[in-house]
């Protein structure tokens, strides 16, 4: 029986490949969850206790998380939603994203990500039978808006920018969002803003929604799963203009019929605790960020850590030819910590992305600790031997393509 | 800005278009909506409280909703899941058929739908550039296994069944479904079984799962939506070969992540209630049933009401020109009732799904009785208008094909 060469087109999803790994060696830590620490808001669970909405609900959200929605996004993120605007709730930012590409995208179009990107994009336009074309950003993993100009061409549907961005950390500059932006509207082609951790930047980095921008070429995509600790209750949403809105309720209809309403419950009361549930958290997160790095520091010259400013990751690049999952499996099975390997995000060479927002100040501390001497004393001795992983070849080419 | 050839090509879903004329009719009595009259047993309820799992969740379903589904298979459906059979937990029945249908077909494959279909499985395999071929069941809405054989092409990648069928109510005949069954085997194409509403048979009707015959060709559907009261939770799940498990996941990953942890949670507790919970409702059910045929007699000899044993609606068809779309604006603006026009189902001529699932005995009566009276008045004086609507073609062609 066969199955889909658009399937087989598409990469095995790494975070449940590191976590068979992690399940297999007890007592690992891992540095590769895409989550925080902390859960919802009293607020949020308070909300639904004696729930009795058992029948579907609307498929693009309840009125309630919808009103809750617009407000925030024109207090803090400057989209005014009216006439011309509408948002979908969805379940969690990453349906929000096929949501957005089946409505914009037909099979042998084209889709530009900047790399690295995020891997369920990339995955997410094989799925479509789209082509992924995969624009480098530069040594600080910042946007290069040439390059993106460039790589345009009459097949082009969208050019996805993630800020604060997975896996780097990089917050991209308002002026080099608006000058993607506005290349989008001139070539009359999509910018989808992937916003998920819009609230997760250090110093003084300040994000930027394209979206405020107007104009319905901008699909603006966020989440509740980071800020209030909601990755379980699959809650995102999406903002788009109101050509596309009648597309987005075919595909999510077929897909899912309505968000969860629970969820939806839920995520009022999430919504309502709002923006400060978050800073309170950041400010640990903050400190954690700077242990983490001096740690880094400790690996030696070997290991380039990029400074950014954004998110609960850093993507460390290593002087090695060592296969990154080899690396990572490794770890795992000699020093009891995992991180995930940057070829999954497109990144050439030996990279790690290292998250630090799932744990408590000690076991980050002690999982950078063995990070640190597993890397150190890995890299002095590379292993002649990769068992159990087949090599997955990296799929970003340095001109800024892909391949096939 | 462009929307994507594909998308266009999917029809609007049907039930927010109804449900908008319903909203701006207030009032009215909808024999619409693709529920249950009750909402979970208590046992789900119970068991979200104090709910504290609010990181991201296995791709595929927790263990613990895993083991309770594998043992109602076993026990209930004759499906033995073992190492050569996996079970994937969903976000409700509709987001298992896409899994199924990613994973198997390519654009341009074809699939075979027996019409009248479920609108949304024809939805997503236009969604996901298949082509939809559809076989007509007969007078009686029963699978015509030889035309089904013989519209099998090179191209065919599944057979899809739903029994008890949405819309029809018809309950397939184990007979039926061995010989579609053994057909997709011998043609090596897969057998997609929809068993969404296995529990609701009536009189002598027995469901079977073709999932017991054996095989990685089967792919079999469930949801706890109907069953239990779960509309809103989102929580179905599917069985699939042990060869597709990879790319399911990949899928899942993408679209989903995971299905809600708080709905799976609830769902355990559900199906530990297990299927005594809806037959208590099911005798609720047949009575309301029985006077829904009886009072479908008093239409007259212009409308047909194929007898069938299963699910909570009817499929009538009624012997007049007009739109069924407009003949459901005429039924709600005028006489306070809403039921489903057939079109959506691909069925010809003029035809309403009516639906008493969802309402209580003295609503359900008076709907029927609104109903009745409604369609005999405007089929005896038919309205030269129909306001506000776009007429969308059928979509099924008497030799079996589809347009397009």
């Amino acid at each position: 029986m066969n199955v889909s060469q658009r399937i087989i087109a598409v990469q095995s999803p790494i975070i449940p490949t590191v976590a068979d790994l992690i399940r297999a060696n007890p007592g690992t830590i891992s540095l590769g969850l895409g989550m925080v620490y902390y859960g919802p808001p009293r607020e949020a669970l308070e909300r639904v206790i004696g729930f009795d909405q058992h029948k579907y609900g609307p498929v693009y959200g309840t009125l309630e998380l919808l009103d809750t929605i617009a407000s925030k996004l024109r207090s803090e993120n400057g989209i005014d939603v009216s006439k011309e605007l509408r948002v979908v709730v969805t379940a969690g930012g990453n349906m929000a994203f096929v949501n957005a590409l089946l409505a914009i995208a037909d099979p042998g179009d084209e889709i530009i990500l900047n790399g690295p990107y995020y891997f369920n994009h990339e995955m997410a336009v094989r799925m479509a039978n789209c082509r992924p074309v995969i624009v480098p950003t530069d040594e600080l993993y910042q946007l290069q808006p040439a390059l993106i100009s460039e790589a345009i061409t009459p097949r082009t549907r969208a050019v996805v920018t993630i800020s604060p961005n997975n896996p780097t950390g990089a917050v991209y500059p308002e002026a080099d969002l608006r000058e993607v932006n506005e290349l989008c509207r001139a070539r009359r082609i999509y910018h989808i803003s992937d916003e998920a951790y819009e609230y997760f930047t250090y110093g003084g980095a300040r994000h930027f929604s394209p979206g405020s921008l107007g104009g319905e070429h901008t699909i603006s995509l966020f989440s509740l799963s980071k800020a209030y600790g909601f990755a379980s209750w699959r809650i995102g949403y999406m903002t788009i203009a109101e050509s596309l809105f009648e597309s987005i309720k075919k595909i999510q209809d077929t897909i899912l019929i309505c968000p969860s309403l629970i969820s939806q419950v839920a995520a009022v009361g999430a919504m309502n605790a709002g923006r400060a549930y978050c800073m309170d958290h950041l400010r640990t997160l903050s400190e954690m960020r700077e242990s983490v790095r001096e740690a880094l520091e400790g690996v030696g010259d070997f290991c380039v850590v990029p400074p950014t400013d954004g998110t609960f990751y850093y993507l460390i690049k290593l002087d090695t030819d060592m296969h990154p999952l080899c690396l990572v499996e490794r770890l795992v099975r000699e020093y009891g910590v995992a991180a995930i390997p940057g070829n999954a995000f497109g990144m050439e060479g030996c990279s790690l992305r290292v998250s630090y927002g799932a744990l408590n100040k000690e076991t980050a501390d002690e999982g950078m600790h063995r990070l640190v001497q597993g890397v150190r004393r890995i890299l002095r001795r590379p292993g002649r031997f990769c068992h159990g992983i087949r090599r997955q070849p990296p799929l970003a080419l340095p001109n800024g393509k892909t391949r096939g």
